[in-house]
């Protein structure tokens, strides 16, 4: 037996077009302010990918940049400014900041409304109190999305997320616990990752460590969901879990690329629609 | 070998004079709202209890009271005011609220501020983010002063919480993450609680389901935190734990009552006088 391959790329694809076909459909051009400080490659492109996705579903982007050096105060003053700009449907602060910038208080100025990325505390509280009405982060959303779509039942199975961020593990835990997973949080200072493992149906591993979760690590029909983005030792793309191997025991897996990526950025559109959707009704 | 039993009626009362002192050497009155609507027993009992121990170390109580038909705009004024009132430090809403009032919407309406309850989805997500400067839910946040009063290490620990309320579970399972514990959220969906139990270094139980963690659920050295309020088969108030059983196969254990409620009321207090002391920095 061999694992189902979940294609997040294609996932993405659908919800793209549906998203582009809804935003042709009512006439309109939700628009996303997008801050980026400082020069870090992987952002630089991170912010390019955003932006061309977003113009292809029709959703314009206003890209506010800055250098290294930039004040915070000068971060939080155009932030106060696209709170109130009524054009402005969402605003994404790229991470990382430039070193020394407290990005948590950056990150929080800007309002629930407009905070596309779900990385606001309040938003955060929402889910985590499984209250509606909220923004839920990208990543995690787009897994839960990906979980559905494969028709895999959720309620009672034993999930287990590796790694504890703010944008993916965490919201992840209270996504999966909110459908009626059990679910455990491990992380660096964890003991006994493999009989952690060795109990879960549902494995969600964001990590970035190489092969971490390798074939005597899973269950038997386990679904490994891989949000590791790594290098193997011949500089080939990768993800957390040891995909070859796990293959013939696993039952769903998605791969990386074209799992869980794609989906990231059509959920950070799709919460762009949903703000402008919620700010005019 | 016999458990130790963690006195958390002893602890809560040195936390209780502590809070007098300050209070006292401080020359402040704290003063905490509590609306009460509905006459619900329990909540009269509750809210008797609390308005006790406030006047005890020096904290000022005002109680609204609304009756069983109150019209939900009417609550929703008084915390307006309240909100604005620079003399109240602290809003308490007695749960439950009566049938048909939506419970988060009046709660959401409270300012972060004086949510001294931690309920507010800002003060959950402050919490859930691992960012200072918000207002941990009493009980939860009682149940960790106990485990470090106790000397219990965290970090790299298996802690299973059962249970996953806005008003406990769910805020113990942050509050352990954040100590760098391996933390899992069992619950009503969940399948095998005694495998999770038994691979649990702690184990906080938040049920109210009599005798559910039974002495071969627990592994010998075991933490367990007794949550629940039940009655046994002789009408005596007992927990979720099996106390008897498991007293000479765990290491620490509260008992019920004297363990984590007492603790709940000292930490309501500490957090009034923690709001009072934000407002007035």
């Amino acid at each position: 037996m061999s694992a189902t391959i979940i294609n997040g790329k294609e996932i993405a694809f659908q919800i793209r077009e549906k998203l582009k076909n809804e935003i042709q459909t009512r006439a309109i051009t939700p628009k996303l302010a997008v801050i980026l400080a400082g020069h870090d490659p992987a952002s630089e492109i991170y912010v390019k990918n955003k932006q061309k996705a977003a113009a292809e579903v029709g959703i314009e982007t206003v890209l506010y940049r800055f250098e290294d050096d930039v004040n915070p105060k000068e971060l939080e003053d155009l932030i106060d400014a696209l709170n109130k700009d009524f054009s402005v449907n969402g605003i994404l602060l790229q991470l990382p900041l430039p070193e020394g910038i407290d990005s948590s208080k950056i990150l929080n100025r800007i309002s629930p409304q407009k905070d596309v990325d779900g990385f606001h505390p309040f938003n955060m509280g929402l889910l985590m109190a499984g209250m509606n009405g909220g923004t839920v982060a990208a990543t995690p959303k787009g897994i839960l999305r990906l979980l559905k779509h494969a028709g895999i039942e959720l309620a009672g199975k034993n999930a287990l997320v590796i790694g504890r961020s703010n944008i993916v593990g965490k919201p992840m835990a209270m996504l999966l616990l909110n459908e009626d997973c059990t679910v455990s949080v491990a992380h660096s200072k964890t003991k006994d990752l493999k009989s952690l493992c060795q109990n879960a149906d549902i494995i969600v591993s964001a990590t970035g460590c190489l092969k971490l979760v390798q074939k005597d690590f899973i269950k038997d029909g386990a679904v490994l969901i891989d949000v590791g983005i790594c290098r193997d030792e011949n500089g080939k793309l990768c993800g957390d879990i040891d995909f070859e191997a796990c293959l013939d025991k696993a039952s769903f897996m998605t791969p990386v690329p074209g799992g869980v990526g794609p989906m990231t950025i059509a959920m950070l559109l799709e919460n762009v629609l949903e703000a402008y959707l919620k700010q005019n009704a």
